[in-house]
């Protein structure tokens, strides 16, 4: 079974996205022959500046390496990196109506929030069926917000195939109904925009910093509190096993324990739990020759099963 | 000064899109560095059958040679054979708001005749400004009917210069506005569409046929008649020197000369005119490992301005 995931680079790396997209995304290799993109091209509808997208494009990859992508199994590479792509965008395009694209709710919901309408975010679905269909992946999984692009996906993979013969495979989309929602430091949603994350990558006293200014309730040292509604429980619940968290609870309700503890502890949890990855880290930026060499080998593995797509698409077609 | 155009492949070559496309287009090679494709790609957004576009392409390649294209001085080529375009395509996308694209005449006709709206379509300009920019051309011949073209092209370029730098060169039109009207048999302009034409290749029985079924008025053998207003007259004048323009309106206006009489001097004009074309055609048709060649090696040429275009653009965007 192929499975193909991309994930945007947008910046460093938070437990909010390490949680909700990055470690499913490392998880798929254990499910099958994993194919996992840095979407370069895609970020040029938000990025538009040449050093940014370089170095967000680098963090990525470190991101993923140090996270625990295992090249050897995982093909990991730049989208950039199988250009391809587009001129399959194209053959999709001829055989994709404007309906298609105008009923996608990504693109709509963008515009409301005040995003111009480009073209590139228009036809965005059209890219990101060629990324899955040119790998002739079986499986995407995607959030909830992206199943409608699948959709169009299958769409213009089984309109293609009827009007030119059978060239895609048709593929499924796997649904995470159960995302982590990870909390920021103000209790809302963690997310860059609302400037309110931890990061992975960070350390030492801006780490302490940040952990300290969780947003908590006004319980006093001795108060008995709620495990549920607490922004720090919810944190340290993503890295403790069951027992830990139980074990947890269990004194949040008793009372005695500060917020100042907890977060302490969350501190200290965040700190062990992401002490391999940090380390793995430096080593790979230390090494970016090596980290070059992955991304080009990945890169390999997926312009070969690119070019194939696109030679049977292009003869189907009448190009070649 | 570089030159570049565009002739979208679409079926047999007639007397109409010979004088009104073809002719101009070959000329160019006297007036600079000119590049001309085949814009196969762009014939997707209506021949949708795989050995309808090869042939359609093979024709178009063999009409070129065969009516004068020097292969040494210009670079013939199919617009395939740099996809790199598709990539261009992308990173103009991101630059492209969608209000230009909605306000090209072209796609609203389209719609308006009833052509299936389509992405393809809609994103046709973002293409033909790719091909355009990617070989950095300084002027684009076009007719009226495609200046808001490269308008938009220009637009683009503009934009994206401004956004990450300098990388492409603003192309100027050249708008051809003396493009010989050439009616079809029945009158109405020559075109597929009406089933009208006069086809170049067409030789013995059939082409008589057609000629002698140009549509006159009812005038009788000795009556005076009015070359201006009559569709022999009209084809004959483009086979014509001025001089024998003149002799044959004599002859219309002086009475005694049958419409029969007029349309066998087309028919000798047109057989001698392209007597040496079906010659060259039928020899290059027989040398078909030659014809291929003439494309690679214009294609290479193109390439290569299209992979320096496409490097500066990825370094500038933050690609590479």
């Amino acid at each position: 079974m192929r499975i193909l995931s991309g994930i945007q680079p947008s910046g460093k790396l938070h437990i909010g996205n390490y949680f909700g997209a990055m470690k499913p995304c490392i998880e798929l290799q254990e499910q099958g022959d994993a194919y996992i993109f840095i979407a370069n091209y895609h970020a040029m509808t938000t990025v538009q500046d040449g050093n940014a997208l370089r170095e967000m494009t680098t963090d990525v990859a470190l991101d993923f390496l140090a996270a625990g992508i295992d090249p050897e199994r995982t093909a990991l590479y730049r989208q950039s990196d199988v250009p391809e792509v587009h001129e399959l965008a194209w053959l999709l395009s001829t055989v994709c109506p404007m309906g298609l694209l105008e009923r996608c709710h990504s693109y709509k919901d963008k515009i409301a929030k005040g995003i111009s309408p480009m073209h590139g975010l228009f036809a965005y679905p059209v890219l990101m069926a060629a990324d899955i269909l040119a790998v002739q992946s079986n499986v995407v999984p995607v959030g909830k917000d992206q199943k409608q692009h699948v959709e169009v996906t299958r769409d213009l993979a089984v309109k293609f195939n009827n009007t030119f013969g059978e060239v895609f495979t048709i593929p499924e989309p796997s649904i995470r109904e159960h995302v982590a929602v990870v909390p920021g430091v103000d209790g809302q949603k963690m997310s860059k925009s609302y400037d309110n994350t931890i990061e992975i990558f960070m350390e030492g006293k801006p780490l302490k910093k940040r952990v300290m200014s969780i947003l908590t309730d006004s319980k006093q040292l001795e108060d008995p509190k709620e495990p549920e509604t607490c922004n720090v429980f919810a944190l340290c619940k993503l890295l403790s096993t069951e027992e830990e968290q139980a074990a947890l609870a269990e004194r949040y309700r008793a009372g005695g324990m500060g917020y100042g503890h907890a977060k302490l502890e969350l501190l200290e949890k965040i700190n062990s739990h992401f002490a391999p990855m940090r380390e793995k880290r430096r080593e790979l930026a230390a090494n970016m020759d090596y980290v070059e060499d992955v991304l080009k080998t990945g890169a390999e593995k997926a312009s070969v099963l690119a070019r194939e797509t696109l030679s049977k698409a292009r003869h189907a077609v009448g190009l070649q």
